[in-house]
């Protein structure tokens, strides 16, 4: 961490300065220039509030050099993280580490018939996990807002049938209680600073899917993902899934150097939601295509058997055959950059 | 709503859809153009979902002409909402409708005397309200998390040694059975759109100062409002604090814009926040008389006793003096507008 | 276009205003609801000022049901350009409908040894184009401003040694007459709005390259190219280059979803600059493939011998040996998409 | 300048790096770390390029310590600048250190009548300069473009006849022939970073009223006027206009926080454009009473004497009566701020 002091500080502010530094356990390195001393702080300063720091009455600026994660950190673990989840039909599929997943489903679980008939589907076609929401966040309170547990139990049955393993969202603390028979917990955008539900998080041994927030950077993210670890448990999957930018042609911006830049600075794995990135069903294709060139660990896709009559984001789901096609070309392009798709 | 269907639709298939959403309570109103079919959608659409049609084969583009928020909605209500809070010390404090609120103190509890002394500062200096943090909300896992319940009880006791009314943030459902004696709940930015939380809050009978999220709308804040107002308790307190752009020069961009635009749309009233908006201590006295001077109906202000100690947010926080001198302007400047301070 | 009337406006005034409305050569479609009137303008609205309309005092709302842009517009030129360009050597490269183009070279021409060299270098991995800067946009007056006419005709030279067509920017008008011997002239981000330039390249008849800038819309790039189609000019190949958004782990964040949205507003060809868009010349690559999978009609790439001691964007030009990996890899995805590789 | 080394750098390279950085005029302080080697560049940096530095293989990070401007640096020239017009009638009015000027007129020059009319009305109720635009940038080619060298004919008239100092837009270089009579140039946020017409601006003797760009950072404005003082024009306004956001309930988000910074990153006057900013002209008195009370050296505000007729932004001008009672409040607000008003 660099400490770049106000001007014209005088020394012995300095030197008190800098013995109250050291007491925080980091060594101090002075430089002095014409017009502006530097202090440059060596040593773990992960605990040092960059902020705390820019209210001392000597300090103009106050510049990161370590990232604030650690857990999360490929320096400290340059080795890619796998996570495995085994289904119902004993098959184990994996995610990084050169293994990549297609976790395909609709929005919103909406009856027995749409949910095994979509999960059938998206199993044909070559998807290793299903997805499907019981518990949705929608900006509207007038909006239908998921069948809950109800929906929850289809979702069950449909892995049941299909032997695919399910992911799906937990929106509050007390929905872990039926969460039990899920294979891998999402964590929506909007819940990626709930600093309480991912300390509880921590708790759990299930692997948690974590969506990017809208406005969230890439330090963010993985500082959210560093709550989880922190709490002990280290099988995260980062999601991107569209930040907000001032563009309204998509829904959302799919950031796609989100996967380089998160595959360098973390060992987790990354996935990426084409769907709710671009709200829109005939782009799903092609920024598919875009995230596993550009390295993605999988993907996220909103498959719906009918999409003008989906309950939910319809506008954004592709139908199964369109799916189906898509998974051809994922398939070479997996292929290509020497993934395992699963 | 406006429907706007893509080109060469049939005159069938345009009667078969008409008849479709006739059925959802509507009344259609059709406009054929050369090029273009458009179908106005007449009566209430606040159940139709936008996205939803955007999913129909015949559909193009849908264009929202009514504002989706009824019980926050102007234009159902035009008065201005007046919310009144009365302190232990028996006086009643109003925000909304001409009255303007100050709402100061420390970013969060660190020890009784601390709490005390600021709360004690900040009513002399004309506060209404005494702000401080039990529960905050960090981004990084390793720093101070706030004293909690601890912190809940000093600033009780702060309270019924000052008078003063006072509002601290809630992070999850489970702590509202330690609100009790709080006077008005504060929910954080990054919450604005945790929906089981703000479903929950509707059930409550508390005044909600509702944080605008980093990244949200003026349209999705006040959804956030319609949620909670959606279950009865419509003693809502919107509050701006900056949002995320693409300049760094401060923590957020303080969108001063959203003063006059939310007090268009709502009735309810609205705050600003100049502390967390900034992040800069030296900008809070410009960007108070500028809230003031732009129509917010008041301001919550972080104030510490030693803002250089301060285990949270010290570099925003002004000093017990500078919030002297700057009531002094603020005062002035609510006479300017014709609002009574409190 | 849609123009929504404001609350309780009264019939006599609606009258009058369809009557001045219609004047301007639309036709209007009345739909009046129990809260609000609705005019449909039928006809071409081009020519209709959306923001005029809503100085109007009886107006609340305007709402655009066409584009702005005509000759831009897919919808009245299904077809896709194809631009064709014959460099010195007499071989004939094409740009869209099919045709992907790979642009590279150094960011800005420094010497002949290194233009030339470079030229070489890129020929022979494949690339169709040399790009080499001669005037160059810098944020700082004090860093190099490129070598002008002395560079350009550096560049020229290295024209005549490979056979390649060269692509460089222009930043002034007065520039054009020393463009002569130039095949593709580049707009950069910074002068996409500069009108007075786009007026005058509409008179000009060689192939524009319009990059987008930091902050425009789909629409505005749409409407600049317009600027220049209007002028007589319709060989326009549009470039993605990174929007601003709050992000900043990449200098600037690549909108990859502007690939598909752009072809499917217009019939113009769509490239995309991976190097200015990150910043970070080991991202280059997978951007590259990302923006190949996403559906672009070419790629510009920085590609400089030594990038160390580059005089200008270094870090983000790859050398020759990884540009002849990369390109390797980029004729496997055009194979992949279907299309020609020049 | 803080340069931060790769991990595992080797100490001969370091040494190599030290004397070759040490070339360029600068001092190195090395700090070592247990993970990361540091290097301090102390002297001056201004010319040292940062992302040139990224491009070395030994480099992770460069942060700057030092703003990269030097002329327009507060740091250098602490008292504030004080820009003096003369106008026609012998007054001297004063923008910065304490003056601060009202600007108004309409958008654009649409005949003498109209030009001639709203200057005395501006001029009637306090205002200090008379803007009107002659060249007009718009984002449609088929949209009015202004009445070019006849509207600034027709405005010189009206500088005449009231006595008034004009402001008018300059949209490229060979403009600069008919702009004789005219007091201040303003240069519109679209052409902010048109580096060719910035340069050719130090040439001349006139003050630049300089807009910031839609995108820019408080940095890039700064850079932008050190274009122009590096020429030797040192009589800059800098104007915030509203910057892009996410939002679009206004047209642009008003930055309202851009004023304290560049004051207290600057010597030179800061005024607002609440027009532009919002596009509202319901918003203009509140977003022009924020400006003034932010610390604003002036204001430039769009008035029409028949907003619904205007060829050109009329929804976002104000009448001369709402003009005239506004200044009443403005007048209110700079004594309270200790300006004085022109």
């Amino acid at each position: 961490m660099i400490v770049v002091l106000k001007q014209g500080v005088a020394g012995g502010e300095v030197d008190a300065f800098t013995v109250e530094l050291e007491r925080r356990g980091v060594k101090i390195h002075l430089s002095r220039g014409a017009s502006q001393t530097v202090l440059g702080l060596v040593g773990d300063t992960t605990g040092i509030d960059q902020e705390g720091l820019l209210a001392h009455h000597l300090v103009e600026k106050v510049l990161r050099v370590q990232e604030p994660y650690k857990r999360a950190n490929r320096m400290f673990r340059p080795e890619d993280t796998r996570i495995d989840v085994e289904g119902p039909d004993g098959v184990l599929r994996s995610i990084g580490a050169g293994c990549a997943a297609i976790i395909a489903g609709p929005c919103s679980v909406e009856n027995r018939d749409q949910i095994v008939a979509v999960a059938r589907a998206v199993k044909e076609a070559g998807a290793g996990f299903l997805r499907g929401g019981a518990f949705k966040p929608r900006t509207s309170p007038y909006s239908f807002q998921g069948l809950g547990c109800e929906g929850l139990d289809l979702l069950l049955e449909a892995r049941k049938e299909t032997g695919l393993p399910v992911v799906t969202e937990l929106m509050a603390i007390h929905q872990l209680e039926v969460f039990d028979g899920v294979d891998v917990i999402q964590i929506g955008a909007r819940n990626m600073q709930n600093f309480t539900l991912l300390r509880e998080l921590g708790r759990c041994r299930k692997p948690i899917l974590l969506k990017r927030g809208l406005a969230s950077t890439i330090t963010e993210l993985l500082m959210a993902a560093e709550y989880i670890m922190a709490g002990g448990n280290d099988r995260i999957i980062l999601c991107e899934r569209g930040i907000r930018t001032f563009d309204s042609y998509t829904r959302n911006t799919l950031d796609i150097s989100a996967v380089p830049a998160l595959k360098r600075q973390t060992h987790l794995p990354v996935i990426v939601d084409p769907s709710h990135a671009t709200g829109l069903a005939w782009m799903v294709p092609s920024m598919a295509k875009a995230a596993m060139a550009a390295g993605a660990d999988g993907l996220i896709i909103e498959v719906h058997n009918n999409p003008e009559k989906a309950l939910c984001d319809g506008e954004q789901s592709v139908t199964p055959e369109d799916f189906s096609s898509l998974m051809g070309s994922l398939r070479r392009y997996a292929e290509f950059e020497g993934k395992t798709l699963s």
